[in-house]
This record gives structure tokens, C-alpha cells and sequence, in this order.
């Protein structure tokens, strides 16, 4: 068993979350939401929850949109106050991972870091677990990511090349792939060399820092002058963060540094997992009757199936939400908006978001 | 131009109105609602409005059941306290209508009495003016009806045939017909000979209770004991309501009376009507941008066009009710409820309320 004294983990929760409008809103992303799949707290709670048994609370960052610290906040009420890294601007994950990497290193300049997203599902924790322990052992030696064993030609991800075998469970990086078109996703699920990439990294503190000193320099100069200011005062480092957020590049730990580190390890995870990318995955988690239909206390279907119901409004517990005749369909009801969509054009809620946009209805987005 | 004088309007207002849920329900059925049909009024209201260019309010009375009455004179409050009727118990139209001309016969022996449903759409209230007003003339000499003049094979009307000429745009009735099968329909149609049974009637008072006792004496026999009690008390007369309401057969005056008077005149009408049998009609009738969705000041459609949305919550000025990439859907929202059914089905919205009264959620029917 690997010594996980030092373990640290970043919890990525920048996410601004425009696919599960209405649900989700600019100030109220896709992780602060439960998505009624049979939890009852937010994705980012049961995130840091299932990781506890590994990491405790007290070795937990979670990096933020500076205006969603409040409500992150509020939605992990057992972290303190230092727990919570809030970016002053949105660059993408390069910036964010390898700022929060450096206020780990400066609280233990021996820390082994996982990354994880906040708005993820895992429907299988004890083997995720089980994944991450193994990924967590690889990081020692090098940068480590786990891929996901895919079940479908997905075109919407990008995949990961394995390589050659680097111990027990765990392989180097062949390559990364870019989304693919539908035939090459195909000969991607059936060759058993391709994985999803998920996300999640696991590395030494130190290792990652070197790494972006030598692949992303523009994003290694905001950090040190960071880290430099840091020491003088936490007034001095409010300002070279801004700065420094301003002037970093918006980029993709996965470009920036993750393409480019070699050896770079990867770890196969088969654990349920789903990135929730849009209601039709809402429905395929859903709890379902007989007939397909989401199950929910106030819904009656007549001659209807398939279909996802949620209701997040206020008054839920007296409303009676019918369908009749129908098939394929998403509702999704909060206190002042109303979704219906099929589940196949679920993506095209973000054109719901942009025509409200246009119309400067800024109360619904 | 006929003498109006005696005129007096029967409007009926006794509708259950499940074909209208979740907006309709069993204490507010469709005659109370505005259905959102460019009137800010109820259809009653509009009903009203409608005939008072030919009979004013102080000759209107309005039958409904009694759990309606204070429901319907708020919707009418306009009128006396004496306007409105109200049925111990739901027989049909022949006991209310024999029951309700009764009344007026009271007030005014020589009344000439009209008779309209009170949740029925007209387009073009000058040109039902008109026929009402030929209707009237022909009262004199015969019961009279308005046919209306189809305008696509429906199956779920009663027809009637017309006979011979009996005046200026006034025909004999030839014959009732029962709904009939598509292809028949589709024969009434282009055949030119058939209207559909609007449910309006127009004759002398003394007229339709001689037809009663002559064709109905299980509902004379009611109205006798009524109207006796009516002279001695008005608490004997609400005790012979009860009594006579108990006892009455559950009939039409349709089948009780019309079908058996002779000679019965029928008026062809062509003002635009509409009965409002379900969502579907509230559709058709309801203002529509270029994708035939319904205008709607909180509608975002996206890939969306020829649905419905009605927003009848208390919340509705604050919501955005969105569909993207359907066709074809009534959606219908109440405070309590909501409805998604395609138009196609709209009648099965009964279903649900089958469904509700099942599940005793006596709250949402």
C-alpha cells in the first residue's frame, strides 16, 4: 500500500455550466447541482466524499471561479475557509492546475497531487478507488492520468493512445487523440487500445511544476511571480494573481503539458464512470419504471416512455407533471424556467442559453 | 327587424371541463377560463358580451351546477344576483333547459327564449349576430337551431340534415345524425346538406314546455312539481329542486325533445366557430409566429414550431418557458401542474385525469 501521508487533491470546479440549463446557471454550475441521481447532496460533495477514505478534508483544495467561492462554499461546509482557491479569470485548466499545484507545494513541498473533476458521476466508488490507489503508486515515478474503458464510439471526447505496459495495471502514453470522427470512435472501441480521457491527473508536486517550467513557460512566469509575492504578503499575492491570470494563455493542462511529458502514465478505470454531459445523460443515470420514464413522485405518464422528468422548483411537492404520448423527451422545470427537448438534441440547450443571452435576459442564465 | 322585447337568454354554463386540464378542473371548468385567446375575459364573459347588442344582461340567465355558482358570478358579476341558476344536479340539457325556461316563462309569459353554450369560440361576432337574429324570426313559428356549416369531416359531431326551404336562410330539419364514421363525414361535407349540431336553441317559451310535456313527461313532471312549489315558498321550491333533480332521467334535450319536434327549423351559420374540444383547437385558434408556435412573451423556441404553450401560473410574467427541436406539443402550466401532450392527443388529456382520480389527488382534478 502506497504511504498517502502527503496526498493532496484539487478538486476542478471552474465548470460554468451551460448544458443543464435550466437547472444549471452562471452562478450555479453543473457540480453545485445533485441532478437527482439518487443523492441527495451536489456532484462536488459527493466528489470530496469519495475520495475521503483516500484523501481527508484537510488535504483538500477545491479551485474555483472567484464568484462561485460563496456558493462552493456552502455546498462543502466541512472544508475551512483555506480549503477554497478562487481564479480572478477562467484560463482554462493549465493555469488553474499548476497555481493550485504551487499552494500545495508551498503547504508540503513533498505533496502527491490528484486531480479530479467536480461534476463528474462514478457509479462504482470502491473501484474508483481502487484506480486511483493504483495511479497514485505510478506517480512517484511519473505524471500519471487514468483513461476510461469506453462503451460507445463517442465522438465527443478525446481519447488516449495506450502504449507500452509500465507495471501492474498501468501503461505509458502512446499518444493523445483528438475527437474523433465516428469510424475512427469505432476502430477506437473495438481495437482495446483507446481510452476516454478523463481528466484526472496524479502526480508529485514537483514534478508537475518542472513540467510547466519547461512545456508551458508563460504559464511557469505567472506562477513564480506568484509564489514570489506570496511572500511578501497576502496583499502583494492578491495583486500578482490578477496580473497573472490576466496575462496567462487560456489553455488545456492536456496541451499545455500533458502532450508533451514524457514518460506519461495512464491507468484504465472501469468504474461507472459519466461526465454528465447533457440531460440525456441525466437520463441514462435516472432511476427508471417499466417503461423508461425517470421515476419521480409527481409524474404521471399516460402512454408515454422513455423520458426524463426533473423538477427543481420550490413548490415540486404538490406539482403533478403529465406526459401523455410521448417519447424521448426531457422536462425540466425550475422556479422560473421550463425545458422541454428531446433527449438526442439535449446539447442544443446551450442555444436556449444563447437566445437568452441575445435577448439580455442575464436573470436566466 | 323582429321585436327583441321579450327575449331572454339561457346561457348554459354547466360543463365538467376535464378536456381542458390541467387549466380546467372540476371547480373551474372551461367556461371560467380565458383559454388565452386574445380575450382577457373568460368565455363566459365573452359569451355574455357577445348577445347583449341583442339581449341585455337583465334578460340573461346563466344554468350551472350549484358548486359553480359563486365561481360563475364572479366570472359575470355584471349581472343580478337572480341571473344565475344553479342545478342541484348535472341531468344533462333537457332537465335544465325545460327548468330554466320555466323560470323565465315566471318572469315573462311571452318570452322568446335563445339558448347557448357558454364555452364555445366565436371568430366573427357580427356575422353570429345575424344568424342569431334570423334564428329568432324563425322562433316565432317554430324551435329553431343554428347548424353550423362544416369545415372538415369531423367525427366527433352530431350532424343535421337539412330539409326544405321554410324561409330566408331558414331550412326544416330533415334529420339528426348521429356521429359518424370518417367516410361519412367526409360525404356530409362535400354533399353541402349537413351542418353540425351546435347545441343553440331559440323558441317561445310556451313552445319548448309544450314539447316537454308532449315528448319528455318524465322531465315535465319535475318542472310541474317546481314550478307548483314555487308558489307557495321559496323553500318548498328549493325542496322540489332537490326532489325533481333526483329523479330526472340523465338526458339531452337533443334526444328528449329536438329530435322529436316537428316542424324544427335549423339556421346555417358560418361565423367562424370553434367548441374548444381540447388543446388542440385552443391551438388553432390561438395567435401563431411563423413556425406556428403559439406567441408566447416568455416562449424560446429554438427548432421548434407548431406547438402550444399556455402559461396560466402565478409566476408566468417571471418565466421562460423554452422548447427546442419539437413539433407539434401542447405545453400547459399551471401553479400545480404541468401538461406536455401532443396536439394529435389532446384528447387524451381525460386520461390524466382518469389517472388522478385513481390516485385520489382530488387536489389536481
Amino acid at each position: 500500500m502506497t504511504d498517502l501521508s502527503h496526498l493532496h487533491t484539487i478538486v476542478l470546479a471552474g465548470g460554468s455550466g451551460t448544458r443543464f440549463w435550466p437547472a444549471s446557471r452562471r452562478l450555479l454550475p453543473k457540480q453545485l447541482l445533485s441532478l437527482a441521481l439518487g443523492s441527495n447532496g451536489s456532484l462536488i460533495a459527493d466528489t470530496v466524499r469519495r475520495i475521503e477514505p483516500l484523501c481527508p478534508a484537510e488535504r483538500v483544495v477545491v479551485a474555483t471561479g472567484a464568484h462561485l467561492l460563496a456558493a462552493t462554499g456552502e455546498a462543502l461546509p466541512w472544508l475551512a475557509p483555506d480549503a477554497f482557491l478562487g481564479e480572478p479569470r477562467a484560463k482554462n485548466t493549465a493555469p488553474c492546475i499548476a497555481w493550485a499545484t504551487a499552494v500545495i507545494a508551498r503547504r508540503d513541498p513533498k505533496a502527491i497531487v490528484m486531480v479530479v473533476p467536480s461534476d463528474h458521476h462514478i457509479g462504482e466508488p470502491e473501484r474508483f478507488r481502487e484506480a486511483l490507489a493504483t495511479a497514485l503508486a505510478s506517480a512517484k515515478v511519473a505524471i500519471t492520468t487514468i483513461g476510461i474503458q469506453p462503451t460507445r464510439p463517442e465522438t465527443g471526447y478525446g481519447y488516449i493512445e495506450l502504449g507500452e505496459p509500465a507495471g501492474p495495471s498501468v501503461f505509458r502514453v502512446a499518444r493523445f487523440v483528438e475527437k474523433p470522427n465516428r469510424a475512427l470512435a469505432e476502430e477506437y472501441v473495438q481495437g482495446g487500445r483507446h481510452l476516454w480521457n478523463s481528466g484526472m491527473f496524479f502526480f508529485r508536486a514537483a514534478a508537475l511544476l518542472e513540467a510547466v517550467r519547461e512545456f508551458a513557460p508563460e504559464v511557469w512566469d505567472g506562477i513564480a511571480q506568484i509564489e514570489t509575492a506570496a511572500r511578501i504578503s497576502a496583499e502583494a499575492e492578491a495583486g500578482a494573481m490578477r496580473e497573472a491570470f490576466e496575462l496567462f494563455p487560456s489553455v488545456s493542462i492536456d496541451y499545455a503539458v500533458m502532450e508533451k511529458a514524457s514518460p506519461l502514465h495512464v491507468v484504465p478505470g472501469d468504474f461507472g464512470w459519466s461526465d454528465l454531459g447533457s440531460w440525456e445523460s441525466a437520463w441514462e443515470l435516472s432511476p427508471k419504471d417499466e417503461q423508461g420514464n425517470s421515476i419521480s413522485e409527481h409524474g404521471v405518464y399516460v402512454d408515454a416512455h422513455d423520458n426524463l422528468v426533473v423538477d427543481l422548483s420550490s413548490a415540486r411537492r404538490e406539482k403533478v407533471i403529465a406526459l401523455v404520448g410521448v417519447e424521448g423527451l426531457c422536462v425540466v422545470q425550475t422556479d422560473d424556467a421550463l425545458l422541454v427537448i428531446p433527449r438526442e438534441r439535449s446539447q442544443d440547450v446551450r442555444r436556449v442559453v444563447e437566445a437568452l443571452t441575445l435577448a439580455k435576459r442575464h436573470d436566466k442564465i
